[in-house]
């Protein structure tokens, strides 16, 4: 038997979106139901390297397919200035269940950034208005590009506004997308201020106040991946309808986990999980909605559900490199 | 930057005994002095199926190397007859703990078959009579054959007893070793009054007992693996000099956990942990003791130990097929 290898390039060939954020949704359907496994991250800290290594494994049922593995992804702060090197670079093995062969080994790190969007994508159906136009992005970097990617599957964007201090990762984003969408860069109330905003940012100060967001806008926080991260001021946050993917992850390493910690913002706070939007045990947006916030830690069910998705695309269109890794 | 792939033949040919045993022993080192970190196994449970995974991540500073990966490894015990496949599996992500670079990927049944001989072997330097030549081993199955390769690395060994209720299995390992050793079937009291036994199988119900072994006899007891498990009575195991490698996991799911949760066997009955004998802090066999157990389990830093030894080889002689995985 052979195990399929997808790189860079195959995984982003073989991730569609329309594929990816209705597996993205079972997955937190799945996980909400008690159909989904997911043991806690496991952390292996390098302070000798200013880094850590973190596992990742889960399980996933979601009725009509299941699907297991692990993705195994490090944060290196100094990658890319002293090794020319990501920051975090992720590998996947994905297994199927029944038997645990492992039908393929493939990027993880654009996996996490597609998986990543297809998350934002989710909860941007359930909570932002239905006639959505215009998407804002702060923070130009890697990331972002899924943001527009997969929430241009799910409203009908037209107008984008894109803003960092970075000038280069704005005009290549602007470049990037400039055939498909008015876009422009602008302030970050510019890019509030429209219908959707994804935060993309690794920044331990929030920079984006009630102020910058226009009263109707879902507000996307993916940037907070850590103790200490932040991109949004507590009276945002606290004006907002709050959505988490995970109580714990959160709280532990998500958007809220600052104000959260200082006790500044409580559960009570908190509308409830995505996982309660999508199978329907809590509303999304209701006429009464102003501004709603997603707080996005990534869960380990959404990179085996990209996987999935990755691996059966593959498989069907003789994509990858098929290898006998273990001589069964 | 590639990541190299090692196959089964590729770990095999690349994994030398004799360089692995050090390096296991290095490993034992770490663990004892702190220099090594090991998050507990995580465990993904999937009854319908009759499997689970697990992952074993784990990184190792030995002084001179340090290496960080994650096993990902299943049982799934129909898989002989449902699938023709191993029931156990395993898939090894080998990185550069300095920027996480995953230089390796490779087959992690046959790692663990190779590091699982070496950690034996470690254990009868210390623990076997210097001038030991025979050796036993009760299970013929494939964790039997790195046993007496390991083995037969650390003692001359010359003359071998291989005990199994399977024929073929027996017939097999003769003719494989027929060349290099003494090798007959016997009983399993044959095999242990050899001067060191291996037992190697999956049984819930003891099969060798205190009359079974010489009273010289240095024991590894490997095959428990899970709870229940349990190769060696608990009157061999009292009379034993009782060396484990880990005692959370031994407990759990090694050759003592039945005495032990039975309250049979206590903490006073375990003379040490394997990494207090290679750092010095106990002693290994003196000329006071008789029988001697190893009760091995299986720690995540011999899988990382055994993965450097196979990347470090394949490297330096270009073995192994490189492919561009992340594409950075």
């Amino acid at each position: 038997m052979e195990t399929l290898l997808l790189n860079k390039d195959d995984v982003s060939e073989n991730v569609q979106m329309a594929d990816l954020i209705p597996a993205v949704e079972d997955a937190f359907a799945a996980y909400q139901t008690g159909d989904a496994q997911m043991p806690s991250k496991s952390y292996i800290d390098l302070p000798e390297y200013n880094g850590d290594f973190r596992s990742m494994p889960a399980y996933l049922d979601a009725g009509d397919w299941d699907a297991a593995g692990i993705k195994w992804v490090n944060v290196h702060p100094d990658n890319p200035t002293h090794y020319d090197l990501p920051t975090v670079m992720g590998t996947m093995v994905y297994s199927d269940p029944e038997n645990a062969y492992p039908l393929a080994i493939m990027d993880g790190t654009e996996l996490t950034m597609q998986r990543t969007g297809a998350a934002a994508a989710v909860a941007t159906d359930y909570l932002a208005i239905e006639d959505a136009t215009s998407f804002g992005v702060v923070g130009a970097g890697v990331q972002s590009y899924t943001q527009l990617e997969a929430i241009s599957t799910v409203r009908d964007i037209e107008e984008v506004v894109v803003s960092d201090v970075n000038e280069d990762a704005v005009r290549a984003f602007v470049e990037h997308f400039e055939d498909r969408f008015d876009v422009r860069e602008g302030s970050i109330s510019d890019a509030g201020h429209c219908d959707v905003l994804s935060t993309v940012t690794p920044v331990e100060d929030p920079i984006v106040s009630r102020e910058d967001v226009a009263d109707h806008t879902h507000v996307n926080a993916m940037g907070a991946d850590a103790e200490g991260k932040h991109e949004l001021a507590d009276d945002l946050l606290l004006d907002a309808k709050l959505v988490i993917d995970d109580h714990a992850q959160t709280t532990h390493s998500g958007e809220i986990n600052v104000p959260y910690n200082a006790g500044v913002l409580g559960d009570d706070d908190i509308y409830g999980e995505v996982g309660e939007l999508v199978t329907g045990l809590k509303d999304g947006r209701t006429p009464d909605d102003g501004v709603t916030v997603f707080d996005s830690t990534g869960l380990a069910i959404q990179d085996v559900a990209a996987a999935h998705v990755a691996y059966e695309h593959a498989d069907e269109h003789d994509n990858g490199y098929a290898f006998d890794l273990l001589g069964v």
